[in-house]
C-alpha cells in the first residue's frame, strides 16, 4: 500500500536560502537543508536534540564543465510522506515497512546556464538516505563526474570501526580507533591481500561504523550502487569531517563517472540509533533500493552447501591439475599434461561431497578447480585465463550431472575470472549455456587480481556496471549468483534477488593461510560489510587447528571456538551458507554438525538481542514458515555470559532448546574444539544462560517439543 | 610442398659478432645481421649493390626488466630455404609461391640472466620480413613491452607517400614529400575525422611507400599483427632514419604489449623492387601470415552488394528513425517515438534494394540504420549505444528475410559499435545468433569514436585482439566480416578468409561530406593501405555531383570521373565490392552499370600493367574459373594516355573488349559524368589505347567473342 502524499510544493523563483526542515515519521530524526550564502547546498541531521551530521556541503564536480557546487538558488521544494510494506523474496524478516518523509529540493545555477540539480532526501526513523539527481535538461546531457565531495561533518571524535580505503579490495582487518586516529600507522597491515590500491592514509571504506561518546551509533554507507563508482570516505581527523572519494576510471583521476542525464547517484546513507541492535535491525538500505526486477522468483532458492574448496585452502589438494606452470589457454591440451595427483576437483572426490550433501540434507555442492587454467591463473594481468566451459580431464561433467541429479543434489558452478572481466564478459553467454545444459542453477564468481579492462578498479563505475550485468545475465538464465572479490554490496539483492550473496570482505579462508581474522572480526562484520547485504563468509570450520590437515599449516588456525563457528550461521546473515569444512571432519563430529543440518537459511523474523560492535552479538531468527528459532551468540577474545530471555518464542508452546555451547575450558587459542550439547525444555517465559569462552560462541535451536527431535 | 632444409647450424658459445649474411632465392636481395661492439643486434638490407636499409638496430624494451637491446652474444644461428605454393580461398591470383631464405639468430644476454631472443628473417626476392621471438625460458615468462625501437635507416631522402601517425584513425589524406619534409606543416588537415590522436609531428603510418631517386621502390609495413599493438614510424628527417612506435595500452605509455613467453612480434616487412608494379604484385605479406585456420571454407563467398547507405551520406535519408535525441538504450521504447519520416532502413525501401540486387545479379544488400540507437550514437564515450538485435519499428526483420530469400538475395548485417567494444563483445553471441536465425551470413562492423575500454586505442594490443576475436567468432558462426574503422590490415585474411575486407583508410564516403579525396588518392591506396589486404572502398558512384541528391550537398562531389569509378573495381582489389550509388541512379545509367554487373570479385590472375604511386595505375585481372579479363586504368588529376598490349589474353582466342571510357571533354571537375562505351574485337596480339581524362579512368571487360555479349 502506498500513501505518498504531496504535502506542500514551493515553486517560487528567487526563493531565499532559508532552511527546509523535515522530521522522520516518528520524529526521531530531523533533517535540515539550506543553501549557504555562496549558494552551496548543505544539510544537517539531528537525532532528537543531538547532532549527527553538522552542516555539510553537497558537491559534485564535473570534468570540462562548471561544478554543481555553488551559486545555486532554490527553484522548487517538494515534500511527501511514504509508507508501505513489501515482502522480500528471501530475507531476515517476512515483511519490511518502508516509511519515510521525503524532501526533494531542486536547485538551479544561474551562472551555469540555469542547470538544475535535485537533492532528494528520505528520512526514516532509523536514518537518512539522500542522493543527487541530474534531471534531463537543455544544458546537461552527457557529463563526466570528476569528483563528488559529499561531506559528513560529524559532531565529535567518534570511535570508528574501519578498514582502509582501497579501490580494489575490501579484505582488510578492521581497526577500531577514534576518527582522529585514522591514519598510516593505525590500519592493519595485510600483505596477504594480493591486489591492494590504497587511496590515501586517511581514507576509509564504507560501511563505516561509528559510535559516539554519548551513545549514538551511526553507520555511513550507500544504497543502490548502480552505474556509478563506489564511494570511500576521507577523514579529517582534526574536524571529524568526512568527505566522499569516488573510485576513478581507467580514463584517469578526473574521470570518475560517465553519466547521461537523466541520471542519479546512489543513495548516501546515514543509519542512526541510540543502541547497537537497532543499527543491525535497520532495513533502510534495502528500502532505498528498487523492487525486484525479476518477475518469477520461484526458482530462487536459499540454500546450504558444501564444497570442494577448504581442502585446497588447507593444502590437502590443489585447484590445478597438472605440473605445467606456463599455460597459454588457446591451444593448450590439458589431456597431454602430467597430472600432479593432487587435483581436488576430480570425479571421485566430487561424488564424495555429493554423497555427503545428500545424506545430510544440504542442497548443493560447490566445485572449484573443475575447469582448465588453474596452473597459471594469477598475478600477471593476463586476459585469457579461463574459458569457463572446459573441464579438467579428471572432472566428468556428464557423469557428475547424472550422479548429483540421482541424489537430488545440485552442483554449484565456479567462475573465477582472475580479474579478467573482458574475458569473462565475452564468454558469459557460452558459460551460462554450458551451465544450463548441465543442470547448474547457481554460480560463484571471483575477481581475484588486477582488473582487465586495464586501468579499471574493482570498485569503479565500469566494474559496478559489470556486477549488475552479471546479476542481470544470470537472472535471465535463471541462475543464482554469489560474487567474491566484488565491490561491497549496497542492497541490490532486493532488485536482483538471484544475487544471493557476495564475499566483498575478509572471509573465513584468511584463517587458513594468513594472520587470519581476529576474534572480534565477526562481531564487527554485521555493523560494516553486512549492512549492504548477505555475505558468503563460509563458516562452519570444525577442525580449528589446521595442521591436522597438513603439516605445513602449523600455527594456522581459525580464530574462534567450534561453537562460535556454529553461531555464525545465525549472526552472519546469508541465504547462501556454506558448511565449509571437509565431509570427513563433519562425519567425525556429527553431533555438532546437527546444528548445520537444522539451521534455516530463510527467515520470517529476526531479533537482535544484544550487540556491541567489536565485542559481542546475539541474534535469534525464526525459520521461514516454521515455528522454529535459531540463536547465535558470539564474543570477541573476551569470555562473556549472555542471559537470554526467550520471550520471542510463541507463548504457550513448549520447545526443546538444543544448546551447542563452548565446552569446559574452551578457548579459541588453547582449546578451541571443546564443545558441549545439551537439550533443555523451554517456553517463552524461560531464560537461557549462555557462557561464551574467549573467542567463543553458542548456537541454539528451538523446536516445538511435540516434534521429533534431531531431524528436520 | 615444403622443402625446408636446415643448411647449417652454428651453435657455438662465444660466437663473434661477425656478420651473418643471406641472399634471397634469386639473389636479388642480401641481408646481413651483425652484433655491434656493444652487443646490439643490427641488420642491413641491399638490393643488388644498392643499399635499402643501412645498419639498423633491433630493440625491444621491457617495463620493470632489462631491455632486449644490448649486451648480446650470438648463441645459435639457423638458416634454411623454403619453397612451396599455396592456394588462397579467394584472391588476386590462383596460387601463391612462398619462396624465401630464412635466417634465425638466437642471441643471449649474459648480464640479464642469459635471457634469449630469436631474430628471425625471411628474405624473399621481393623483400624482407623479420620478427622478434621470445622463446619459453626460465627467466622470461610474463613481460610488458614498454617500447619497440626497430630501426629502418634508409639510404637517402626518399620521396614518401604518407599519412600521419595516429593511434586511432587511418582516414587521412596522403601527403607526398621527401622524408626530410615530414612534419607539422606538411600533413593534410582533416578536421572531418571524428577521433584523432596524432602521435607526434614526425610520425607516419604504415604501409609507408617510398621511392628513391635512383628508382628503388620500398614499402614498409607489418604482417600478421596478432596480440601486439600496431606500429607507426617516427621519421628522423636529418638522417632518413625511421624507428618503430607502438600504440600504448590503457595502462599507460610504458605498457604497450602484455606478452607471455613463448611470444613473438608481428613481422616487420620491407618490400623492395626496382619498379612500382612489382610492389603491387608482391605477396610477401600474405606469405608471412599463417595458413587458414578455417577448415571448411565453402560458405565463404566473394560478392558484390548494394546497400542502404549512400543515400544517408548524400542527405536523402537518415540512419535514425525518430526525433528523440537523448536515448538511454535500457528501457527506451522506440515504438513510442515519433518517426521523422526520413528513416532509410524501412521495409519498403530495403525491398527496393533487394529487387535491384536480384534484377542485376548482385548477391547482397547491406542495410545500415536498421537497429535502434542511432538517434544518439556518437561522440559521448557512451557504453550502451546499440544492442544489435532490436530493429526499428519500421524495419520488418522476418518479412525482409522472406522477401530476400525468395529473390535469392542475402541481406548483410550492420554492427556499428560506436567504439564501445566492451558492449559489442558482451552482446556478440546474441547478435550472431540473431543473424543466423534471420539468414544473414555477412556483417559489416564499425568502430567510429573513442574506444571503450576507456584508454584503449583502435590500434592498441587490446583492440588488435578484438578484431581477431571478431574474425574468429564470426568464422565459428559461418559469418563473413567487413570491418570499418579497424586497425590497418596485415594479411590476416589468409588466416581468417571469412574476414573479407576492411575499410581502415579514407573511403569514398569522405567525398560526400568533407573536402573529399583528391584525384590521386586511389593511385596511392594500392601502394599503402591495400598492401595489407582488401579494402571496402565502396566505389561505383555514378552521380558525381552530389547536389543532384539534396541541395545541401552543394559543392560536394566525388573527385573522379564516372569511368574512373568503374575502373576502381579492378584497381582496388577486394572480394567484397559495393555498388555504392543508389538503385535509381544505376537504372538511369544502365549501360555503364553493365560493367559492375559483369566484373568479377575473385580472380585467377592479376597483372599490374603500369603504375606509379600518386600518378596512375593500370591493372588487369582474369576472372576466377573463366576466360574473362577485366581491366582498370586510372589517373590522378593529369590526363593520360595508356597504351595497353593485350598479350595477357589467351592466344588464339577472339575476344570482345567492352571499353567504358571517359567521354569527350570529360574532366573530374567540369564534366565528370561524360563517358562512352565501345566494343572492340581483340586478340592477344591487339593493343588498346585508353585516354584518361583529368581525374579519369577506363574500365574494360574482355569476353570471348563466341559468348553472348552483355550478360554473364
Amino acid at each position: 500500500m502506498k500513501t505518498a502524499v504531496c504535502l506542500f510544493v514551493l515553486a517560487l523563483l528567487g526563493l531565499p536560502t532559508q532552511a527546509q526542515t523535515i522530521h522522520s515519521p516518528g520524529r526521531k530524526l530531523t533533517l535540515q537543508f539550506q543553501l549557504s550564502p555562496a549558494g552551496e547546498p548543505t544539510y544537517q541531521l539531528r537525532y532528537g536534540a543531538r547532532p549527527v551530521v553538522l552542516p555539510s556541503r553537497l558537491v559534485v564536480l564535473l570534468k570540462d564543465a562548471p561544478g554543481f557546487d555553488r551559486g545555486f538558488t532554490i527553484a522548487k521544494v517538494d515534500s511527501s510522506r511514504h509508507d508501505d510494506t513489501w515482502t522480500p523474496v528471501w530475507g531476515e524478516v517476512k515483511q519490511i515497512r518502508n516509511h519515510y518523509q521525503e524532501l526533494a529540493v531542486t536547485v538551479q545555477q544561474a551562472a551555469a546556464q540555469n542547470r538544475q540539480l535535485v537533492l532528494r532526501f528520505r528520512l526514516f526513523d532509523d536514518g537518512l538516505g539522500f542522493r543527487y539527481e541530474f534531471p534531463e535538461q537543455a544544458n546537461l546531457k552527457y557529463f563526466t563526474v570528476s569528483d563528488e565531495r559529499t561531506e559528513f561533518n560529524l559532531a565529535a571524535d567518534h570511535q570508528a570501526f574501519w578498514i582502509r580505503g582501497d579501490y580494489d579490495t575490501n579484505e582488510y582487518i578492521y581497526s577500531t580507533t577514534k576518527l582522529s586516529e585514522v591514519g598510516p600507522t593505525t590500519y592493519k597491515v595485510t600483505p596477504e591481500i594480493s591486489t591492494q590500491v590504497p587511496i590515501a592514509p586517511n581514507a576509509v571504506q564504507t560501511p563505516l561504523m561509528l559510535k559516539s561518546a554519548d551513545g549514538l551509533y551511526v553507520n555511513l554507507h550507500e544504497a543502490a550502487l548502480v552505474n556509478y563508482p563506489a564511494m570511500a570516505l576521507l577523514v579529517n581527523g582534526a574536524t571529524h569531517g568526512l568527505v566522499s572519494q569516488l573510485t576513478p576510471s581507467a580514463a584517469g583521476p578526473d574521470s570518475k563517472a560517465f553519466l547521461q542525464a537523466p541520471a542519479r547517484t546512489p543513495w548516501r546513507t546515514v543509519v542512526v540509533a541510540d543502541n547497537a541492535p537497532a543499527i543491525l535491525a535497520s532495513k533502510l538500505i534495502l528500502n532505498l533500493n528498487e523492487p525486484s526486477k525479476i518477475q518469477d522468483t520461484g526458482w530462487i532458492t536459499p540454500q546450504k552447501f558444501v564444497g570442494v574448496w577448504w581442502e585446497m585452502h588447507v593444502n590437502k589438494g590443489n585447484w590445478f591439475y597438472s605440473d605445467v606452470t606456463n599455460i597459454q589457454l588457446a591451444g593448450a591440451d590439458f589431456t597431454q599434461f602430467k597430472p600432479t595427483g593432487r587435483h581436488s576437483a576430480n570425479t571421485a572426490n566430487v561424488k564424495r561431497y555429493i554423497d555427503f550433501a545428500a545424506k545430510n540434507g544440504l542442497q548443493s555442492v560447490l566445485v572449484e578447480g573443475w575447469n582448465v587454467g588453474w596452473e597459471d591463473w594469477f598475478g600477471n594481468w593476463k586476459e585469457e585465463v579461463f574459458d569457463f566451459v572446459t573441464p579438467y580431464p579428471d572432472f566428468a561433467v556428464d557423469e557428475l550431472q547424472a550422479y548429483a541429479a540421482a541424489r537430488n543434489v545440485k552442483l554449484i558452478m565456479h567462475h573465477e575470472t582472475s580479474g579478467s572481466v573482458t574475458n569473462y564478459e565475452r564468454r558469459m553467454d557460452a558459460a551460462y549455456r554450458f551451465m544450463k545444459a548441465h543442470n547448474y542453477d547457481a554460480v560463484k564468481t571471483g575477481y581475484v587480481g588486477r582488473i582487465i579492462p586495464r586501468g579499471e578498479h574493482h570498485d569503479g563505475q565500469w566494474m559496478v556496471n559489470h556486477y549488475v550485468h552479471a546479476a542481470q545475465q544470470t537472472a535471465a538464465n535463471r541462475i543464482m549468483v554469489d560474487m567474491h572479490e566484488s565491490v561491497r554490496p549496497t542492497g541490490l539483492h532486493r532488485t536482483y534477488p538471484n544475487w544471493l550473496a557476495n564475499e566483498a570482505a575478509r572471509g573465513n579462508e584468511f584463517n587458513a593461510w594468513s594472520q587470519g581474522n581476529p576474534p572480534e572480526h565477526e562481531t564487527i562484520l554485521p555493523f560494516t560489510r553486512l549492512m549492504g547485504g548477505p555475505m558468503d563468509y563460509t563458516p562452519g570450520i570444525f577442525q580449528i587447528k589446521l595442521d591436522a590437515y597438513a603439516p605445513q599449516n602449523k600455527g594456522k588456525q581459525v580464530h574462534t571456538t567450534l561453537a562460535k563457528q556454529l553461531a555464525l550461521y545465525v549472526t552472519l546473515y546469508s541465504p547462501l551458507q556454506m558448511a565449509a569444512d571437509l565431509p570427513e571432519t563433519y562425519e567425525k563430529l556429527s553431533d555438532a554438525f546437527q546444528f548445520i543440518r537444522d539451521v534455516a537459511v530463510d527467515w520470517d523474523d529476526t531479533r537482535i538481542l544484544a550487540a556491541e560492535p567489536g565485542d559481542h552479538l546475539t541474534t535469534v531468527r525464526k525459520a521461514k514458515g516454521k515455528d522454529e528459532w535459531y540463536l547465535g551468540s558470539i564474543t570477541d577474545e573476551q569470555p562473556r555470559q549472555q542471559s537470554v530471555r526467550l520471550d520471542f518464542l510463541t507463548p504457550g508452546v513448549r520447545y526443546v532448546a538444543t544448546v551447542y555451547a563452548d565446552g569446559k575450558g574452551a578457548d579459541w587459542q588453547k582449546n578451541p574444539m571443546a564443545y558441549q550439547i545439551r537439550q533443555v525444555p523451554v517456553t517463552s517465559k524461560s531464560k537461557l544462560d549462555l557462557k561464551l569462552a574467549p573467542g567463543g560462541g553458542a548456537a541454539v535451536s528451538f523446536k516445538p517439543a511435540t516434534r521429533e527431535k534431531g531431524k528436520n
